[in-house]
């Protein structure tokens, strides 16, 4: 991670820090904006006394939860730095008296999400950087200044883990090579497939295969997908479960392991289309073992990622094609 | 509602007035009964200052908020009383020392969930119950109850909503008739359709459309079914929008209802297969206008169950039928 990108974030947390008193924090987004913060709230909600909420922009802006006030902490992301509901909960935040710190890719600096912030810091995107400056890691840097603030206790961990974020960028590198013959073969394998592909996970992976579903796939490929929490697949979901019905599990390393592996074992006793992402499997290099189950989630979300662009590629439907998005308003 | 309903449920509520400090409620179910919960945590936290989260049983179970403790209430639900995930729940949270409540089916009193628990109480089930003792209208009349002791400005809203109670119904049974037709031509029309049933909903509303599409829809029908927020419509999931993709969007009276018409007025332009619930058009009859926002939502839980109804009728495959629930271990 680079030096200007640590010294914002760290500015970031210090303004957190300096508040005197936090009551909520709340994660404001639209989309794979939204979903980016479902690991940050789980784990503020798991290892911290903090009650952490993550809300799509528009149900913050129009059923604004009554806590909303002084004593909030509100972090705000939209990749373009201009996404009107995100931008809007930005401004209605800071009107409320909150601290907002919003979030966005660098070539948005100066757009409208980073004016009606208090505070702001911002990541790389694209295929070919060092993902230690990426969308995931910032905002898990950040995270893990968070964490220590609010569970003290722990502060080593999350000292070793915000060490570690170095490290990020040749983990991602390395497991993308681990898993890309893996991933051309699974897209080959489903190119001509144009039913549902279920994915599920728990825990902390779960915004990723949101991400995943709803992004990726329904977004930019125009297939069916959707996302299933693994403990709620035995209450509903799983009855959907055939031979020939494609499932990707995602077995997380967090403390809701256990769910997953409950979810997979059922799941290829009936499905013969079942495909493993094990998080335990990453090769996390020369990480600090405490680091490793919060870093392993931005390994998944490229892996994911690179299914995804296989199966593009495979399809001949590029990542960047849309229906309406960038050819109206709405 | 019956007599001995309210006296079970006011000694619930009477468990959480008593409770010196409280800083956090839990909601906590699997599937059907996780949903549920979710106008619950949508209206305590829109119109308290309570932090309240619904949380799936095993995840509540595995990866226990650091919250949970002395000072927390947790309510579980499990229609049999017998779910393994939300007994375990119900005993981790006695343990923690929460306030526990239960609910559940009254064929099922005396169940494990039920002794777990500190105080339960229980609900009716079944079409032809009067649905005021229903399931719904149990936890809602519990909700007052709770609305109340944390926002006492607005105590004579609750006040008056609990008195409406005993209207619930009359008021579901007058919109089940008025909605039956067009049930039963929806399903008609679509009784060959195998693709994906798109739903969509926000706010209060959004539980009810989760339990059509995992439970309704993929559980007991088999059918392909997914659950969208309408507020992440535009983030993703639109794109999947054509002519010929069936959505089945609901527009709620509640503060988001913004959000489902910016949905349906997009959904509207590119496809010939909308279908749209508006809660605004049930008939409340003479409900107090501030109840009316409360209990659509019971309505609209019987108007999609009536949908489902009809699809199953017309596709002669029973709600009882399963692939995998009571047929083996899992």
């Amino acid at each position: 991670m680079k030096k200007e990108r640590m010294a914002e974030i760290q500015a970031a947390i210090h303004a957190v820090e300096e508040k005197k008193t936090i009551n909520h924090v709340y994660l404001v987004g639209c989309g794979a904006s939204f979903a980016v913060f479902k690991p940050v709230e789980f784990y503020l909600n798991r290892e911290t006394e903090m009650p952490t909420t993550a809300i799509t922009a528009n149900e913050f802006n129009y059923a604004t939860p009554k806590s909303l006030g002084e004593e909030s902490v509100v972090v705000t992301c939209s990749h373009s730095g201009s996404t009107p509901e995100t931008v809007a909960a930005t401004k209605l935040a800071r009107e409320k008296g909150a601290l907002v710190i919003s979030f966005m890719d660098i070539a948005a600096a100066g757009a409208p999400l980073e004016k009606e912030a208090d505070i702001s810091f911002h990541y790389e995107w694209g295929d070919d950087i060092d993902m230690s400056d990426g969308k995931e890691a910032s905002l898990y840097y950040f995270m893990f200044g968070l964490l220590k603030e609010f569970n003290g206790e722990e502060a080593a961990k999350y000292e070793k883990a915000m060490e570690d974020i170095h490290k990020v960028g040749a983990v991602v590198a390395k497991n993308r090579k681990d898993w890309d013959q893996r991933a051309n073969n699974y897209a080959r394998a489903h190119k001509r497939f144009d039913g549902v592909y279920y994915t599920m996970a728990s825990g902390s992976s779960y915004g990723a295969v949101y991400i995943y579903s709803m992004c990726l796939m329904m977004e930019m490929q125009w297939l069916k997908s959707q996302a299933i929490h693994s403990g709620e697949y035995f209450h509903g979901p799983f009855e959907m479960t055939d031979f020939d019905t494609p499932f990707i599990i995602v077995k997380g390393v967090d403390d809701c392991r256990y769910l997953d592996e409950r979810a997979e074992a059922f799941c290829r006793k009936f499905c013969d289309d079942v495909l493993t992402i094990d998080c335990a499997e990453f090769d996390m290099m020369d990480m600090a073992e405490t680091s490793k189950v919060y870093y392993a989630n931005i390994v998944l979300t490229a892996v994911l990622r690179l299914h995804a662009s296989w199966l593009a590629d495979y399809r001949g439907h590029m990542f960047t094609v849309r229906r309406y998005m960038w050819r109206m308003e709405y």
